[in-house]
């Protein structure tokens, strides 16, 4: 089979990327489309990477400037005008896409308005900001579910999808994380990405100052989203004030190098998505800042401050949870590919409505 | 409040028109965005009758040649990214559109990516093509929603959109409706769109060769739609064929006088989704050929052929349904009106799901 | 060499053929890039006719409906981004692009903007509407330049292109030309394309009246561009009131056949360009009405009406001219070919003004 | 009249509000379209600016991220087609653009497609870059052309415009220097621009670590074009290395401010158009570096470095040079509104050749 793999940025390559090796070990021939945030270089140009892992690669520029809404809007036309135009051109047997960012969403939409049949992975998750609208609009234009957990599956077939077109095999990331060998580090992982709320990135300067020492703070540079400066510059003055001991600013990390980090370190203090999902694998303990991942399924591991620093001496005293399988067990790219290579293409949904009664019409003669 | 109006083609305005006025009425301000076939000359710009009926209208061309899937795929994404452009300059309280047509669906993604509180009409319907996804995609995007029956509104609730958002008001074409007398004519009314299937077609001029004269057919020639050249052309062979007085043909009719005919009808036989929602206020005998309605709701009126030519015979004996409010009592678009006025704008999303258990986490300290 | 053809439409094809037959047989690798309506199956889809030919064909879609000023500026922004990403997937050694089209301007930009080098047919040449706004323009853009005749040539020079970047090797349509073999035909041919003046047309179907018999009139139906329409109902009801065998109207012609009937026809009467080009390599008597060729180099075959009854008649009594090798002696495109291998590739252009002096800056140390 | 004014930077606003101020004055209706970096908010949005000046401002939002020729070919469509669709809306009597920018040049376009009678200023100058083609291409579209001197009027007849659609009132930007008081200060200003050579960057520091002392050095930061980055970096480890003292670094200053600076310093050093243009008012001691403004028109006080150094010496040895009235004579903004009253709206353009001689056809009868 000819499979499109639409990547918008490193994220989707490293969730997906495992489903790649897969694919492509059973012969099938795979086209990845770059776009968005893939394919700019002052997010180091992923596609080449791509590249120099040996897949074919195909790019669109979609991304306009001002990580405003009209930018986001116009994005999505961009994404869509471009990808309608790859997608018909190469005619593949499935799209796949991953996700719900707006570059994902224009995707899908080239590619059921094109008469793709459509692949989706992690739809029926809940989260905020537009992305919420956002995935469960993917879900509605798409042939094929991938949902990464079950409750998430729950969800998608509320949302009317029929169970049949469900490809309930967990997520692929869980596959990445288990060639992952923790190790015990003594050591707090931070991430946090803008979400609009500075105080939150206060409480946890605040906390890594009340905090006794003896561990070393690793602060992983947030993504460029709209918010990102204000970050920047709050980083950039506790930083001048404090030295550079205190906490290690990091701006890069290799997917294999952050799984180990997160896999290794006692605790980690943030919001990011992955927290909540690769964290599961390992048990890492986690404090979830903010509400950026509120509604998203999590195991054990997670807990939401309140109250920053008693959460990370709770989660310090506590130790490493027991690895959950909610996100997937590590296996689940090879039953991805044989689930894929047993279903047909088809376009015309048909919704599935529970049952609520049929029409007294005046019958079929 | 600030209300725009998303109109893509004829039939929007005619089922609108009712809002639209009720809203003027209560000294709200109105802008009509107008695009698709409502700002082509070849459909007889409608934009143009919307201003001398005395509304504020603006124009977005946004229709690629070609009635193909590519060409609608791009029409969606000009459609979003002027849509997206206008909504930003005119900043209104709220963004209404209506049904599942592309263009909607373009002007729907521009008011979510901008902030925008989307109101949506006839969500929760069933029908077949991409309008199917792109009228649930629509759903998903939207704030608040106005089904046009109550099956509708229970569908709405399965795709988790809360009901607190769902404006259960009926279909405001039925106030149109409601203004019209109906008149007893010896006709039966052929109306039938591009569905892919000529076979249908056939069936229907076969129907009207096999039956018994004293009835005038009228014949309201078809939508440009992909697949109207074949019809074309069969109803032209037909027509010089058989002479002019078999069948009359008619290429336009006013909403009003088209309402009036409908109701008046002894028969209507076709696949106009008017079939199935205008006619319920009537009780005008239905005889709805090929699969283009199926899964859409209809009253005791309609029935499907089957054999066509039997089907007509059967509703030509029956004669006039009772009424049914189904889709709306005459009375919809004051409710409307006042229901808007009653909620409150909201950007952000979060859809409801029914209780799937909460997640087993670490806590909240 | 790669070299991408850039194809709007049937006509564009039609010329650039054998030059396309003589680079393919000299084993450069073409990819020809079709867009505007050489993708409409309203008009016959030349896409596909090239592919049968055994070319490499890519297609886009960039075509607004509307047929109005704005339809033709965003079909300009459609064409300029799609063939953008186009040029840079393909990065081929040459873009060509032939005329003044807005599609083929749209390709220019795209080319231009993505650092191609860009070679441009029927720069020179004068003409009204939008098109000689857009056929400079291109000018401006362009790497290389082909005029069809020296006339332009040295208006291209004057419009500031070196004179090393023009190929002067004559306008490849001759050399389709030279391949056919005229006949004596006892037939009027009438081409009338929309120019916004239907007086035109009833002063050639006035002609039509007026002259004595024993003559057959064959009139091609026009183009599709604004204006058809007004000109499709007044040759209809003319049709309806003088009947059938009177002229002859007929839908299409292939390329050839239409170039031998314009090579053996007593006298060509209507605004075709192909009147000026084509016929001046036949000597065939041409009646050119109207302005919409106003300013196109022609030879002496061509008469401006003036009273259109009256120049028929005149050339009717004069008969053939003597052939002019103004637009091309039948052996271009290979003259092209070997003029392009012989050139370099650039991208930076200066433009060339004649001498005005130099800057009595304070100099250089 | 009503006038769209197209701003695509803050440098066009710089130049064309004198302009405005006139016009305003004379009671004409402006409208601002503000795209391009006008409308970011890394550039501190001019568009606000604009507005607080008391101007009506529409915004456009063109930008594509990268900084590649791709993202250039992307926004010049995006342009076009916003554009075009604002341009329908207002349809003003004059469109006025300026310079040579690739925003520019789609507003152009969708000025020139949509049927307005364009106004470009700034056209018939010569330098490198894409920037060239485009200055030539808006040329050829333009119905009216402001040059900014007598040579680039000789340059836009060469080009085939005809001399009554020339208004030679000089450059606007005239009118602003006219208001600036120069001063006496022991300053050197430094602007560069990237343009693909870090090598001159380094030429200039060289010199500063040459020169003896005495001066102050003001470096304004360069703009943030595509090699931006990497002078960023080479200043940055400069400055590490030689302390802040050396030179003064200045990331933003108002227009007027930065007259004032360019009127008053001892010598300016660099690549900016300013230097060029500017600065023959004032006759301030200029070293241009590099090809940047290579075939720009200049007076006396311009030196082409050769050795920078050696050239810096030199100017400073010479002084300020007499004021050149070039570029205006600050009188320009009211000389152009009277003759732009004075002209007439046309859209059909006629290209206007030297004579070369007429058709040596059969006539006009």
């Amino acid at each position: 089979m000819h499979i499109a793999i639409v990547i918008c940025d490193r994220a989707n390559y490293g969730r997906l990327q495992p489903v790649m090796q897969h694919l492509k070990s059973r012969d099938h021939e795979l086209t990845v489309i770059a776009s968005g945030s893939a394919v700019l270089s002052r997010f180091k140009y992923v596609a080449d990477d791509i590249r120099e892992d040996g897949y074919r690669v195909e790019e669109i520029l979609c991304s306009f400037e001002g990580s405003t809404p009209q930018a986001m809007a116009q994005s999505v036309a961009a994404s869509l005008s471009h990808h309608a135009a790859v997608f018909e051109r190469l005619a593949p047997d499935f799209v796949i896409v991953i996700g719900d960012r707006h570059e994902a969403l224009g995707a899908a939409l080239g590619a059921a308005y094109t008469g793709q049949c459509l692949v989706h992975f992690q739809g029926g998750e809940s989260s905020g900001t537009i992305d919420e609208s956002a995935r469960h609009a993917i879900t509605q234009l798409a042939h094929y579910h991938v949902p990464a957990t079950q409750r998430a599956k729950a969800r998608l077939v509320q949302m009317c999808q029929r169970e049949s077109t469900i490809l309930t095999v967990g997520c692929p990331s869980s596959d990445l994380a288990r060639s992952v060998m923790p190790e015990d580090r003594d050591e707090i992982l931070v991430v946090y990405h803008p979400s609009g709320n500075l105080h939150e990135v206060e409480q946890i300067l605040q906390a890594r100052a009340d905090l006794e020492g003896g561990l070393r703070w690793r602060w992983l540079w947030p993504n460029i989203d709209a918010g990102a400066n204000e970050i920047h510059k709050l980083l950039r003055r506790f930083k001048a004030e404090w030295g550079d001991g205190w906490i290690d600013f990091e701006t890069n990390m290799a997917p294999r190098d952050y799984l180990k980090t997160l896999a290794s370190v006692r605790c980690a203090v943030g919001n990011s998505s992955s927290f909540v999902r690769d964290s599961s694998f390992f048990g890492t303990p986690v404090v979830l800042v903010g509400e950026r991942q509120m509604g998203r399924e999590h195991a054990a591991n997670v807990m939401h401050a309140g109250n920053v620093g008693e959460c990370i001496r709770h989660q310090l005293r506590h130790g490493r949870y027991s690895p959950s399988g909610l996100y997937g067990d590590g296996f689940v790219s090879e039953r991805f590919a044989r689930a894929l290579e047993g279903v047909g293409r088809y376009t015309q949904k048909w919704s599935h409505h529970a049952d609520l009664g049929t029409c007294a019409g005046a019958g079929r003669v």
